[in-house]
């Protein structure tokens, strides 16, 4: 009557480790916090599912890290600290010890970069594929989080790092395109949420590239009632994308799994934003701007002709 | 380039009038709160799946209501207030428009009865049984989070409400037992979570019964590294369950789905743990005590003999 089952066992052997302050160890019900005070918090949430977000096969440290980047990627894109975070998992009655603990590795590798821990969750079992689900809390300054909605006319549209490279990697994965460095495949298998930009006080709205630019783009514009007039030949894109050539440019403008972050900046703001991407490391691209007119996004080619596209986004349902 | 995809139109239609204050109508990528001034906040999560811990021809209203008050249940038992709650959903892609209105009716019914409102979350498609997961945020004045650990030699343990109607309902549901009211089956598939009952200051441990209550009794005596001592006629049953006889005993001290609260309550604080019962029209009994001796529990029949089940509890994994 006194040994506790396997389900805690095995919370008790993988996850405590990851448990921060707050956490109570996972021995409790409930994470217990003192937020920061006077601080705002932001809340996000994700979920995935093995054979549409991943492949059951996938290394599982990257599906971990994927799992936690996703989510640290939507705070970087509100301006946001990241504090911790509650995961689910509903796992094959067949998963081995050896994956979760890779699984774990993954997620203790990104804890030590990102400067978050485990509060809590939940394990549970599923007849189907896996599904993980991860809850992240972050925090900004009252009244600073960056919205969707704000940009106004006039403003730039910027993007930090380089965009298509998981479209591409994707596209490397299928054995569609060659990726002879590999850096495609890596950047698809990986994102590299841009935490640390302090975009706070100085974009008008933000939000994080997961869908495809064009079609993140459109959130922007629907939110603030605009037009987004962008150049495709300022699209900055990796040396490996530009390998890949011009036929592949509409799957780097469409394709999903980016994970930077797309801004609205005021001109005014402009020198703000560069001293943050110097501070930060992280560098930003100003390739187009904002302007009345229906809200949509217009993207035109070398030639200032407007491309059309035959996808314009990733729907995940 | 300016139609939503279908995501966002099924989140809009269905889940924007659940959103509350910080959810941004569901329009950004994050919810945004000022956590009450002065007070802690108390995180958990809870996955349920289709197959697992529900059927997926239940009634959608019924596996939202559940997915709900079974977080709702750990707050309770933690003496903490709900503040809001972020959900997740893998659904299959022949989710019908029906299933999620009635799923979404469901939740609506219940935040208007616990208020809590929806702060975000996310719903993606998979080719299994329907994953669902959610995070709710509640809050405690600081240090007064009643938690697992903290029973003392002499405490008594008291539950609220009557105990194994959830599991005589599974019984039921599954043709093994007669239910002529239905009040078994309606506790099964409905937790009846015992929000408002504050227990802060007045029990020294608490948890939710959701696994069993000789298992989850266990689990206060191994945080606390003492013996509970009960008595299974003091257990208090509902008609229903006394009118299933004898044999059913075992079953109701160790199936699941109770939903109440279990807690250590030391002597000098019975009056005002009466008190706060009648206040929130909770009714809670006293089954034992904790007392110097080994982590386990012993449970005596109504001659004073020990017993001995099969079984303890239920494991998730």
């Amino acid at each position: 009557m006194t040994a506790p089952p396997p389900e805690f066992a095995l919370i008790a052997r993988h996850f405590r480790p990851l448990a921060g302050r707050g956490a109570l160890d996972l021995l409790d019900d409930a994470a217990l916090i003192a937020p920061p005070p006077g601080r705002e918090l932001v809340l996000t949430a994700d979920a995935m599912v093995a054979g549409v977000h991943f492949l059951p096969h996938d290394p599982p440290d990257l599906i971990a890290r994927k799992l936690l980047r996703v989510n640290l990627s939507d705070l970087a894109a509100k301006g946001a600290v990241p504090l911790g975070y509650l995961m689910t998992l509903s796992l094959p009655r067949d998963t081995t010890d050896e994956w979760l603990a890779a699984f774990v590795r993954g997620l203790a590798a990104d804890q030590a970069e990102f400067g978050v821990t485990l509060l809590g969750g939940d394990t549970t079992s599923t007849p189907g594929p896996a599904s993980l689900s991860l809850t992240i809390l972050g925090h900004v300054a009252p009244g600073t989080m960056v919205r969707r909605a704000g940009a106004r006319a006039g403003d730039g549209v910027w993007v930090t790092g380089t965009i298509g490279d998981g479209a591409l990697g994707l596209a490397a994965a299928q054995g569609r395109l060659a990726d002879p460095t590999g850096h495609l495949l890596d950047r698809y298998r990986l994102p590299r949420p841009r935490v640390g930009l302090a975009l706070a006080g100085i974009a008008s709205a933000a939000l994080d590239v997961s869908d495809g630019l064009v079609q993140d783009l459109g959130h922007l514009c629907r939110a603030a009632g605009l037009t987004a007039q962008i150049d495709a030949a300022a699209v900055p894109l990796s040396d490996a994308a530009r390998a890949a050539g011009p036929d592949w440019l509409p799957a780097c403008l469409t394709g999903g799994d980016d994970y930077e972050i797309l801004c609205a900046v005021p001109p005014d703001r402009e020198a703000a934003l560069r001293a943050a991407s110097a501070a930060a490391g992280i560098p930003v691209t100003r390739i187009g701007a904002f302007e009345t007119g229906p809200a949509e996004v217009v993207v035109t080619d070398a030639t200032g002709a407007p491309m059309a596209f035959a996808r314009t986004g990733w729907s995940h349902f």
